[in-house]
C-alpha cells in the first residue's frame, strides 16, 4: 500500500524531488479534500494559495512553485506526470483472465487466454478477443468481429458483426459500434427503401468511444477512426466516415456520412459535419459549430453555417446589439426625412 | 377492480366531491378517448369546452368549473392529484421480490431480500441493493457500487464500480452511469494520453435519469447530482459536475466538465454549458442556450452565447429583418452620396 | 457464389444489359476499390471519368452513359437497382430459427417457430414475437409487448412493456423504445413529483429506429411512428409524439412532447421541434433547425427560432457582415453629426 514519492519520481523518467524522497503517498487527491498521506499536483503558481489551504501530503509541481515545504516531485509537466501517478496508485482493478461461465462464447470464436470475459457477455461465431483484452459484463462482440490486444470493452458497449478494433482500444458503457449507416432510396412507390449497409467499422488503435456514443457501419467499404481519436459520449459518427488520427470528438458532436476529417482536428461540444464534406488537418470547430462546406487545413471557425473564428466571435459581439442598430437607423432615416422636409 | 371516487378524494387529502361518491372509476385517460368508467382531469376553465366532447365518467377539477354534471373530485391542484390518482389506478407492476435465476449476482454482493432483480441482470462484487428496489432485465450495477431503497433500474439501465445511489433513484433503460470523464493530457509524443478518472458518480434521493443519458464518473471526488433532480434522454454530464438539487435538464442538453449548477436550475432542451461554468440557484436556460460564462442566481439566458432573455428576443426579432435594415442603410448610403454630389 | 448480371436484370423487373449476360459478378464496391468480378453503379454521367480510373467488372447506369465496355445493367433508377442488388449479392446472415438456450423466454410469451432469439436475449411474460422476426444478443422485449413479423431488433436494442411493433420493423442497437416520459408535477413541498406514464409506444410498419435513440412512452394513450418513417441514431422522441408515415429524422434531433408531425416530413440533423407542435404534411425542417410554433404542409425552415429557408438564408449572410454595417452606420452617423456642425 502506498508508493515513495522517490519511486513515483524514477518511474516518471527520473524527476527531481525536495524534501524526502522515501515519503509515502496512498492516494492522489485534488486540492480540495486531500489527507496527508495524499498526492496532490500543481499546474501552475496560480493554484499555489489554494494549495497553502489544502492538507495535501505531497504534491508534483512546476519547478520554482512554492509548495509550502511539502515533498514535491518538480516537473514541466506536472498534470501528465500526475496523469501517471493515479494509474499507479489507484490502478484499475482488472478482472481475472478466462471466460465467466455466464458468457457465451461461440464455439469458433478465438478468446485470448489473458483476455477476461465478462458475465453475460456474448462472443459471436467467428469473432476473435486480443491478449489483455477485458469484455465487461455483458459486453456484445458480433460475428467475426476481431478485437485487438490490450483493449477495454466497459459492460454493455456492442460492436456489432464484421468489425475490427486495433489495440488498446477503450469503449465506455453502451457504445454502440456497427449499426446500419443511414441510408434510403425512393422506390417505385414513393417510400424510403433500406439500402444494406454491407461495409464495416475500424477503430484503429489506442481509439476511445464514449458512453452510449455510436459509429456506423460503411454502407461499403468501412467507416474508420484513426489512431489515437477520442470521442466523448452520445456523438454520431456516421457511415463511411473517415476520422484521421489523433482527433478530439467532444460531447453530442455529430459527423454525418461519407465526410473526411484530417488530423488532429478537433470538434467541440455540440458540434456538426454535414455529409460529403472534407476538414483539413489541424483545424478546430467551436462549440456548436455546423461545418457545411470544405475547410482547409488549420481552419479555426465557429458557428452556423460556420464562418472564421475572429468573423463569429465579432459578429457575435453585434448580434445583442441589434436592436440598437435598428434605433440608430432609424434616427438617421427621420433625419434625412426632416431634412428632405426642410430643404 | 376501480376506486371510487370519494376514497380517491381521501387518499387525495380529504378533497370535496360534488355527484356520487360511490362512483367507480376503472383507469385514466385523457379527454379525448376517455370512456365512461375512466377518470380524467381539467387543468382550467378553458378546457371545459373539449370535456364535454368527451365521454369520460368522472375528473378532477379546479373549484367552480362546469363537468357538464359528471361526479367531480374538485382541487386547486388538479394535475397534481391526477398524476397520483394514476398511480392508484394503473399501479406499476413490480416484479416478484427475489433473485431471478438467471441474474448473476456476486456471492460477496449484499441484496435485500425484499428487492427484485431481473433476468440476466448483473450485481458485481461488493454492490449493495436496497430494499425495494427493482433491477430490471439485463441491468448492470458495478462492484461496489451501493444502490439504495425502492429505486427502479429499468431494463438495460447500468451503473459502473464505485458509485451511490440514493433511495427512489430512477434510471430509464439504457442510463449509463459512472463512464470515465473525457480527459487526457498531451504527452512527450504530441499524442493524448489518458487520465485515469478514479472518481465516483452519486445521484441524490430522488434523482431520476432518462433513457440513454450518461453521467461520468469524476477524475478525483465525484460528480453529483443533487436530490430531486431530474434528467431527460440523451443527456450528459460531465465529470466532477455538481447539480444542486431539484433542477430540470431537458433532453439532449450537456453539461461539461467540472461546472456547477445550483438549486432548481432548469436546462431546456438542446441546451449547453461549458466546462468549468457556475450556474446561480434558479437559473433559466432556454432552449439550445449555451452558457459559457458564469450566471448569478436568477439568470434568465437564451441562445449561444447566451445572453439575457429579454435580449435574445430582440435580438431575434431583428435578425429575420436584416436583409430590409441593409437594404434601407444602402438607401441612407445612396442619399448621402447624392447629397455630397448635389452640395 | 456469384450471380450472371442477366439474372440480375431479370429480379430488377427485366432491364434491359448491354454486354455479356452471363457475367457473373460476386460482390458489390464503390468506385474506389472494386475488383473485377465486382459490381458497381454509376448515378449520372458525371461519375463516367471516375469509373474509367476503376477496376469494377460490371455496373449499373443510365441509359447512354459511357461505361468503357463493361457490362452494364441499364436502369433509370441505378441507386435503387444498387440497394437491391447488394441485398441478393451480400444477403444479411440470418441467425437460425428457435430460441438460443441461453435467452430468457417467459413461460406465457408467444414466439414464433420461425422467429430466432438470440444469446441472453429476455422475452417477457405475454410478450409476443412473431413470425422470421429476430431479436439479436441481449435484446429485451417487455411484458405484453408485440413484435410483428419479419423485424429485426439488433444487439442490445429493447423495447419495454406493453408496447406495439408493426411488420418489418428494425431497431439497431442500443435503441430504447418505451422509456417513462419526461413528466413531473411540482408537488405541495414545491418538489418534481413523478407523473405516472402509463401510455405505450406503437411503431407501425417499416419504422427503423437508429442506434441509441429513444422513444418515449406516452403518458396516457400512444406515442406513434407512423409506417415507413425512419429515425437515425442519437434521435429522441418524446411522450405521445405523433409522426406520420414516411418521415424521416436525422441524427441528434429531438421532438417533445405531445407535438404532431404529418406525413413525410423530413427532420435534418441537430434539429428540433418543441412541445405541443403541429407540424404539417411534407414540410422540411433545415439543420439545427428549431420548431417553436406550427407549420403549415409543405413548409420549408432553417434556424431558431425557425424561419423560412430564403428568410434565413438571406439573413444568415448578412450576419457575417454585421461588424461591416455597423461601420457603415457609424459612417454615416458621423456625417450626419458633422453636416449639423457645418450647416
Amino acid at each position: 500500500m502506498g508508493i515513495e514519492i522517490g519511486e513515483l519520481a524514477a518511474r516518471l523518467g527520473g524527476r527531481e524531488i525536495e524534501g524526502d524522497a522515501a515519503f509515502v503517498v496512498e492516494d492522489v487527491a485534488g486540492l480540495e479534500g486531500g489527507g496527508p498521506r495524499d498526492l496532490g499536483f500543481l499546474r501552475s503558481a496560480s493554484h499555489a494559495s489554494a494549495l497553502a489551504e489544502s492538507s495535501l501530503g505531497a504534491v508534483i509541481a512546476p519547478e520554482g512553485v512554492d509548495v509550502g515545504g511539502r515533498p514535491v516531485i518538480r516537473s514541466p509537466l506536472p498534470n501528465l506526470d500526475f496523469a501517471r501517478a493515479t494509474g499507479w496508485l489507484r490502478p484499475a482493478v482488472r478482472p481475472p483472465a478466462g471466460i465467466h461461465p455466464s458468457a457465451v462464447v461461440a464455439g469458433d470464436a478465438k478468446v485470448d487466454p489473458s483476455a477476461a470475459v465478462g458475465a453475460l457477455a456474448v462472443v459471436e461465431s467467428g469473432a476473435t478477443i486480443g491478449a489483455e483484452t477485458v469484455l465487461g459484463a455483458r459486453v456484445v462482440v458480433g460475428a467475426g468481429t476481431t478485437v485487438g490486444r490490450s483493449c477495454w470493452l466497459h459492460a454493455g458497449a456492442l460492436v456489432r458483426e464484421g468489425c475490427v478494433l486495433g489495440d488498446r482500444v477503450i469503449l465506455q458503457p453502451g457504445a454502440a459500434i456497427g449499426g446500419d449507416g443511414f441510408g434510403y432510396e425512393f422506390n417505385e412507390r414513393g417510400e424510403h427503401e433500406k439500402v444494406p449497409q454491407v461495409g464495416n467499422v475500424v477503430l484503429e488503435d489506442d481509439v476511445e468511444v464514449g458512453a452510449n456514443s455510436t459509429v456506423d457501419r460503411a454502407r461499403l467499404g468501412t467507416t474508420r477512426i484513426g489512431r489515437g481519436t477520442k470521442i466523448d459520449n452520445l456523438v454520431m459518427v456516421g457511415h463511411n466516415v473517415r476520422i484521421g488520427e489523433h482527433g478530439i470528438l467532444i460531447s453530442q458532436t455529430g459527423v454525418a456520412g461519407t465526410s473526411t476529417l484530417g488530423d488532429r482536428v478537433i470538434l467541440m461540444a455540440q458540434s456538426g459535419v454535414g455529409g460529403h464534406i472534407e476538414i483539413g488537418d489541424g483545424s478546430f470547430i467551436g462549440a456548436r459549430g455546423g461545418v457545411i462546406e470544405d475547410l482547409p487545413p488549420g481552419s479555426r471557425v465557429w458557428g452556423f453555417p460556420s464562418i472564421p473564428e475572429r468573423a463569429w466571435h465579432r459578429s457575435m459581439s453585434v448580434f445583442a446589439k441589434l436592436p440598437e442598430i435598428v434605433r440608430r437607423l432609424r434616427a438617421l432615416e427621420k433625419r434625412a426625412r426632416t431634412d428632405e422636409d426642410g430643404s
